[in-house]
């Protein structure tokens, strides 16, 4: 099955609830901005680039809905549109991306009728979807020839078709290499709290009989020790100028046990994730998300009443233990300040 | 509230069930070696210590529900007893300590009546859990050393008086820090798959208004990043003669990342947890648990369905990145064969 995570249906964007995968796979629907905005911040859609594609769409669909208003309405109430959805998530960048590309988008039309803005602003969002997918393709081709045949492979949370309009950063990178023909497995941490590697990355791999092999984040340190990682693939939600990742908590755990036992770690990342205004990862916003989310998974709470509770959902992995950048352009080995001013540089 | 979690009670052993903690507090009546058994396996009682005395008293359940039989059926019994103690888990060396102990006491006493043989390794099994709070609280006089005033303590699993007869091996720690007037505050990690340090650990420091604050486990990383973490105390399950530290899955993840950031790492270890048979932490058996443990948390499961699944309950640490082993003895630091020898012969 071919996981359509955003599609356009019926003048409205549909989105898989990622909340209730795997044990349901449904669509929901969104009319405006705020309630992009909102699925965007309850995790109803996750993973940094198909968080700015649905950002675009959210553009897109606020100025549908207020095409036929004054110039000045429209206006104003496009602005607050754009606000709300910046306001969702605070550390993936490929959202305020997708946010900046709308808005240049709209000021080069903004002589023209809210109508015609409108369909100009939905024709982008299009774009930005194929384009997704057309550089998750090429990353994939990249990534996949680091990867040998045979090749064991860890992955921490989702980058995955579900992640991104369809295919997939890391997962992207093991679907071109099954598709070349290499027999690959992959081995899925859980990813807690949200548990996306267990409901997500591991229902994605079952799907396309990709062998995936589930364990608990704390079981990765093992895992390497026993010599049966070969590699390690993640996504990433923001790479600041100087190479350091921002990603799913528990990624920099990850790494920093690659080093130890002399495994690649790569980090697979469309240009639209490089976030050359941030000079370090130390500058990179995380965010601390409900305490809920610790307690326990959806309504079954197990933490004992009256801790406390930390949850930042991210962490930086510095560049001195990436030992690649995939992205569309290629592989950036060994990335720091110079090689990724000379990737963006194309 | 004292935790009693395991107690003599009405000629039977009762022990707090542990899978249920924290939404209830019960105990389970034990009357049999076999049914002791079950209830480790099951993981009714967990922790090193604590499977060590629950073993002694297994043994002494068999003896007394046997004394009535001839003396031959009487030694057939046991020896099936002792067989069925001693496969319920095989990591922990408490367990083989305790059943070795208690087998001694009867071939002391093995010409005796089959009812005076019951009464004295009924006796063993008492001073075995009496001893097992003496050396809990001389270990946590040790270890409390070593914390300085306002100290941010990682722990992992539970070490607490729910792993022991009472007190705890690094919960004791901590708790002997309280009551020499330090101010401490823990930092736990869940410990999934089964959520000790959620359920358990959380749980205990709670009862006792110790500050204590939950994480997921792939956030020690950057908890320590953010230089938020003094030291790390932890239990351990098996030393090997060389030092090394079989303890909980994820252990060894915690570990490297103490290494990285200069970060004291400690292990309270009962001189019964030290196995100089085993030379290395290679040659410690690691038990793999059920599948379905990872897929979900008791009925609530979220795992893909079809995704394979491991489930090692432990890892090895190295004695290298051990910063001390904290005993009854007193505490040994870098410890390595030569050390521990040293701190065996007394």
């Amino acid at each position: 099955m071919k996981v359509e995570t955003l599609r356009w249906f019926n003048n409205r964007l549909e989105m898989v609830d990622q909340r209730i995968l795997p044990a349901a796979f449904e669509y929901l629907s969104y009319y405006t901005a705020a309630s992009v905005a909102e699925g965007i911040r309850s995790m109803v859609v996750r993973g940094a680039p198909a968080i700015g594609v649905s950002a675009a769409y959210g553009v897109a669909l606020e100025a549908l809905r207020l095409q036929d208003k004054s110039a000045v309405e429209f206006k104003e109430g496009m602005e607050v549109g754009f606000t709300v959805l910046a306001a969702s998530r605070p550390t993936a960048v490929n959202l305020f991306w997708a946010l900046q590309r709308m808005r240049k988008v709209w000021e080069g039309v903004v002589t023209q009728s809210p109508q015609e803005i409108a369909q100009r602003l939905l024709a982008e969002a299009h774009e930005i979807l194929a384009e997704d997918i057309r550089i998750n393709k090429a990353m994939g081709a990249h990534g996949a020839a680091l990867l040998k045949d045979g090749a064991r492979v860890l992955t921490h949370c989702n980058a995955g078709a579900l992640a991104t309009a369809g295919w997939g950063t890391a997962l992207g990178v093991f679907r071109s290499a099954v598709e070349a023909g290499k027999k690959i497995s992959i081995i899925a941490d859980e990813t807690r709290p949200f548990l996306q590697g267990a409901r997500l990355t591991a229902w994605e791999m079952v799907q396309e009989n990709i062998p995936v092999t589930l364990i608990t984040d704390n079981m990765a340190g093992y895992m390497m020790a026993q010599g049966e990682v070969d590699a390690v693939v993640v996504g990433t939600d923001r790479v600041a100028a100087n190479g350091d990742v921002a990603n799913k908590i528990g990624t920099y755990m990850v790494a920093v046990l690659a080093k130890r036992h002399n495994i690649p770690f790569y980090v697979a990342c469309p240009l639209s994730t490089i976030d050359l205004n941030i000079a370090s990862g130390k500058d990179i916003p995380i965010e601390e998300r409900s305490a809920d989310e610790v307690k326990g998974f959806r309504d079954t709470h197990w933490a004992a009443e009256g801790v406390k509770i930390r949850n930042p959902a991210f962490d930086v992995t510095p560049a001195e233990l990436v030992t690649g950048l995939i992205t569309e352009r290629g592989v950036v080995l060994q990335p720091d300040a110079q090689g990724i001013r000379k990737l963006m540089a194309g």
